[in-house]
């Protein structure tokens, strides 16, 4: 029942500190769509990611934005979803943005069910326990987050030879771009990671 | 009518140099609401601008990407949209994006009629002719775009001085933000700007 | 009995990845006091952090090293455990170090009783739940493992301003130029961090 | 007539804004041979560049200057003057010089008949329409640009299997290395381009 | 005699200037074995380098010091002595650490008896008076020091390449480190070089 | 006399190490005013800095050069020649140019009376013994070497508040400027400082 589900959405209760720079809007003022998606993503999840709850001060741009995201992330194809989420994880840490690195490294220990990736990703990719596929596409997004300007041929080719197709190489780049946008919002906003974010998917691999 | 719209939209005919890494969809092999934005930008501008060309390939991305786009530079609000267009020109001269520089510095040149400035501020914005109110937005913005892990309240108070609100300050971050993504988009695929692009606007001061 | 907790270390299987790039001695090999120190941190750990036995290697430097962070860590004084250790993660995310990372921001989540802190830290200082105190103890930090040739007079009043007396800009200093080194060590031999680092002192909060 | 062509140069009005942080001196204070050279650019040209007005406050270094310029950038030799210009344009945007992109901008596209060539160059040499030949010209001008230590053998390597000859190499170098002068002098003076060059061979192509 | 060796140590004449940041303790104040170690470096070569003053402030800490200092610097093994003073000046260099450039300096002239190469290297090893295996034992220390989180199986494999055993890896990573340390401590306190070393070993050449 | 004067230079015998990557031209195939030049300074020097037989490979641009270095570094003015070749020290430390440290290290040691600044600037000009004059300068200049597209009104108040006139702001500035272009020039040209700067000026001290 909505009008449930929308009391459970205590905002305040979410954390006694603040989740941005900007103020947040109440639920019940928001338009019935971006609301929808709030409670949707609170009930999938037992809680709602700040994320929802900063952008939704505007609507239009939240519509895009995670318009945008699904689009790259929820998406069949070339890369699984636990290889996007490391591309995220990775440039998010080279960015130095807390909360995509909290966040998304919960949702890739979950999706990897890697417990440990996550932390060796967000601070050094290259003493992960990745692959040498991960490799590659962790080189080529990095190169994607801090100097696109000079990626060329030769990047490209690397990625082909690690065995990706052309999607995946739009994949991998259009990914490293979305967080570039992602990293500096959160980054600007003083976005808050949730707490319950930085427990989840720790224990997956003792199972 | 839509049948001759779509003959003038011969695409090869646009450039004799591919306009992206990645392969351009046929104009007739798109969706519908793709297709009749490309064609309604072509009537209003007299071309259609290569970035509705690279992105196509992906609908979904397409749509999100303009529907961002429109949410931040054709909104109206505190900042003119003049001064959204010098974010992005000196944002994109930062990180060296050929398309974004070229497309939106005629963008600027046109919408603040001020033929010289898109130029100055691609090069060093610290010495174009510009108002101490948009050396405020560009030092924030410029800071966004490069360091955004380092934006503290210091910076916001910086603004606020300068007279901008709130919410200018999220739109000033959210367009850095969001060309962040856009510089990096073009730069991978190449994007190549349009050869109406460079001439445009260069005339007004004249008028 | 020594020969029983011999027989514990079976060093094979702290993990079945490589520890470190050069090969690790075996633990009858070893001088009797390396040996000791490492079955005393066995027992009280429950197990052996591989940084002891990556440089058990060199006994020498073994010493050297262990006497030297002791001296530094372990003291009392101005700075509180957590506070050095703070220290410890803020400047090995700087330098990339994830060994450094992922075991000194266990130590630090358990000597702090904050279990969210090390994670922040590591990716974004100046984003963190931090003190002010903290905050400045760090940025100083920072400018010593980044920039040292760069601090001046300013930078210690800044310390000074914010409390700390002559002793603790010494230990401040002492510690992130310390971990400049170990941090050089670790990633340059590519040392693991044990798997038992990432989970501990996660669950403090919720007691 | 030189009290015609005096006349003709009234400093004043060639621009509303200041030319230079540093004093202009008057045409009439000057020796000969710099009023001489000045009032041979004005005929030629139709106006006086600001930089031989910015640097006539000092006169022996004006004739340094320009001797050295003319040297590197009017002789004859493996290099075309284009080439020469393409150098000066891409690293002076990687200075982030103002009068330098815009007024050889102005002149490259002139000298290369090629009216996009300098916006594309100034932005990221990397995306622009230029040859393979260019090309290596320009990785190794940037070299000299940014990084001149690290130039090593390989480079010059580079160079020739480009097809440049010893003598080329020199050139390159030399203009790099000129306006690493002479693009700090612009900064520091915050030099202002003339409004002419800013129009100035943009419609070649149409020729 | 210690009376007298200890009377010949006065400290206020070492320099006119302070050369630390931090007060420098008395000798009779220090430790027995801290100030023997001290008298002994004055015996042997007739002046105390102010690296022991500075650093007797904590005389745990010194004994580690030195005891590191001493494992890496005077041992046997692979690199020759000069070699090792090779690393220390040219990472010191990239460390803007005047203290170590200059004391180091001194006894890598001396000890390699090139009275030319300390300036060399201290400036751009890359162009300095040095062997093809100097220069790969330079490349890799350089690398540890500036970015030894990118160092990876290439780097070393180049080493190996160059005639370099593991031991002699380790020890080029471990020097480079231990002067990560020792650059940060002598640019926070301001360590002061001490007048002798400035003219020590240049005429080695001469003999 | 000329022809003994010209025997005198035995240019092969200078080094034994090449003083340039692009051959040096014979003396006596150079024009009359570029060998007067070079024979006057071996008169007065007692050797031919090597950056002259370098350079004489392009005569115009050795006369352009040396015009411009004379106008800079010889004038009167509100710089002391030591505060001059001190700029020039400290920036060419900057730029890793091992020819203009070593051999404008000795022309400072010398004009300076002060034989251990140079290495001091060279290093670290932060940690010299300087006055609060030389700093303020050489804050400056530092500015202009390394990122002059930054340079604003407050450097150049800073300069003023240090009691620097108009003039000494522009000669800072144009030292700075025409030492990078020597920087670079000698840096690609693998220029060889001569065997004689090293010793120069070291023992003016004791005098």
């Amino acid at each position: 029942m909505v009008p449930d589900s929308r009391r459970a959405l205590e905002w305040p209760r979410v954390s006694s500190q603040p989740i941005s720079r900007f103020a947040v809007p109440r639920l019940d003022s928001l338009p019935e769509d971006v609301r929808a998606r709030i409670l949707a993503v609170q009930e999938k999840s037992g809680f709602v990611p700040n994320v929802f709850l900063a952008l939704a001060r505007r609507p239009e741009e939240f519509r895009a934005f995670f318009a945008y995201h699904d689009a790259l992330m929820d998406k069949e194809g070339g890369l699984t979803k636990a290889e996007r989420e490391m591309i995220v994880v990775a440039t998010s840490g080279a960015n130095h943005c807390q909360y995509c690195v909290v966040a998304h490294g919960a949702i890739l220990r979950i999706r990897a069910k890697r417990p440990l990736v996550a932390d060796q990703v967000a601070v050094n990719y290259r003493k992960a326990d990745i692959s040498p596929r991960e490799r590659a596409m962790l080189d080529f997004a990095m190169k994607v987050a801090l100097e696109s300007h000079a990626v060329e041929d030769a990047d490209v080719a690397a990625l082909k030879a690690a065995g990706f197709a052309d999607e995946d190489v739009w994949d991998i780049a259009a990914i490293a771009s979305f967080f570039a946008l992602s990293n500096r919002m959160a980054n600007v906003t003083g976005m808050r990671p949730n707490d319950e974010f930085y427990l989840m998917g720790r224990e997956e691999k003792q199972k």
